[in-house]
């Protein structure tokens, strides 16, 4: 499964607002609609935007648009997910080293594109090893193949777990207000034939309660040099819940998610978004249409509730200071 | 505002399932059909539920219908809301009473609606004793008039302390999957002008990080005697992470709420509902069809993380079995 895709110097990307009953692939030759499809959730999870502006940055060289007005409009897309400024930064690099040359450009998306892919694999294979037997696992948000390149962070480390035989079961919280865990880790799971149950983000609380959560694992947006770190609203609870009954907590992510020019968390901004996806859904009104409304697009996630961070390079233990460091070399 | 009336032997109730868009009273004279709205949630809140069913009990007097049968019909109709077998058994020793007369039941019943609003008056004012100055508030579902005879039992406190000019914020957990904070919670509020902002449920804790709320204030389906109580699914998820962050966190309810005949909170029976609930919203599907759902409609809190309970007799602390048994003299 895989929700970005690049032919004949178009991009193409999986309308993920529209799943799971609508598969729908919408084509763009126009950068400045790959950063509204950002904005509009489109396209979302942190790596999968970060290749997406990476192929939107082609776009822009190959209309002979300004690289620098370009790299600005797609970085005024969305303001949490570091990966993509960092690709955005790669792309820069390598049209300064190129002049610009599209042939190149699209030669460097590709990469970034397939070393998604591959530090997903790597992530998976790294992960799977602290998932023990007969697992029931907790996912918040979508951080699988949708969310990436392909084969997907979160979900990436439940995959191979499941190709190991481990997984007995994948709770998914449906994550408001947008429900990427009802609309999109359901799909994609089902979709492979992964046991999945479906649940409120209220109820994993008491799932943990009766003993029913062997670990929870969860994508990330950005994480700090300490290792607190920002990922989907409502992951901060799950972590406290975890904390409070025992359950080993992990996030994963590739190295190009770790912001270390952040010392803690207290630094990453948090994009705030629409009242109205929280007072409707789907169309269908939910709350007195007056009301105020707070909504949060992520959450905070301080260090001191994670067990331990999965990346391509191997799974990360305390203290996340000096071993994230170490990581950078 | 009220949810529950009786005028001229008919039950009338304010269709729940249609707020907060349509405003749709219903009449009732068959006793069975007032069941079968207690099951579909039409009233739903155990005050309400016990009150609906007393009148409900009336229906059946006036058409001559057998008692008894007409007493298990209605007690099958929800599990968990142990005010519903209360107001049942009251009603049924009244018949013993009074030899099945209709009027003398509908007293009773009036009664026990009367007593119902007293109660939430009274639960009120020894609540809002415990309510801080400029709090913000965070509720979970609907623990208010819609939920009781009138006024409510987490929302009379409510009410009570900003009728005192105490209340900055109440922040309302927007309840999934049935939405009884967005669509109730935050219509009461928004009808009342007291300052209300909607958020999804695990919104909750990231608010608690930023210290912005003071108090959580909940309702009650059914407390066993050690104070161990069940209520709307993510109570117990909001209680864990009010422990975590050092928030006072309180229930409010009549003393009928309580179940003396469990001696804590594993015999409460916990009712799952319908997996669509999850999987669809306001008939727009959300999920996969064919995804797995686990839907309890309650969770249960363990006493350990309750600050006090909010009685129509007074706030009670800790130990909760002694003062507890200590109310029912």
């Amino acid at each position: 499964m895989d929700a970005v895709r690049w032919q004949g110097n178009t991009l193409y990307l999986l309308d993920q607002t529209k799943l799971p009953v609508t598969e729908e692939w919408l084509a763009y030759t126009d950068y400045r609609k790959v950063a509204h499809a950002i904005t509009t959730m489109v396209v979302r999870g942190a790596p999968a935007i970060g290749v997406s502006a990476a192929y939107a940055y082609c776009l822009a060289a190959l209309e002979g648009a300004d690289l620098d007005e370009a790299k600005a409009v797609l970085a005024a897309s969305r303001p949490t997910a570091v990966n993509l400024f960092w690709a955005l930064d790669r792309m820069a690099r390598k049209a300064a080293a190129c002049g610009g040359d599209p042939a190149a450009l699209v030669e460097e998306a590709v990469a970034i594109h397939r070393e998604d892919v591959a530090m997903c694999k790597a992530m998976g294979a790294h992960g799977a090893q602290v998932v023990p037997d007969h697992a029931r696992i907790l996912t918040h948000c979508n951080a699988g193949a949708l969310a990436t390149g392909g084969y997907g962070t979160a979900l990436g480390v439940i995959r191979a777990a499941h190709e190991q035989g481990k997984v007995d079961m994948v709770y998914a919280d449906e994550t408001r207000p947008l429900l990427q865990g009802a609309r999109l880790t359901a799909y994609e799971l089902v979709a492979d034939h992964i046991p999945t149950t479906l649940i409120a983000d209220n109820m994993a609380a008491s799932l943990m309660a009766k003993g029913q959560i062997d670990m929870v694992v969860v994508g990330c947006d950005r994480m700090a040099a300490n290792g607190d770190f920002a990922n989907k609203i409502g992951t901060y609870s799950v972590a406290v819940n975890a904390h409070f009954h025992g359950v080993p907590f992990y996030t994963a992510l590739p190295c190009s998610t770790i912001d270390l020019s952040l010392a803690d968390g207290s630094g990453i901004p948090i994009e705030q978004r629409a009242k109205d996806e929280v007072r409707t859904l789907g169309g269908v009104q939910t709350a007195p249409a007056q009301v105020e409304v707070y909504n949060p697009s992520f959450d905070v996630t301080p260090h001191s509730l994670l067990t331990g961070i999965i990346t391509e390079k191997g799974v990360i233990y305390p203290p996340f200071r000096e071993n994230l460091a170490r990581l950078f070399g």
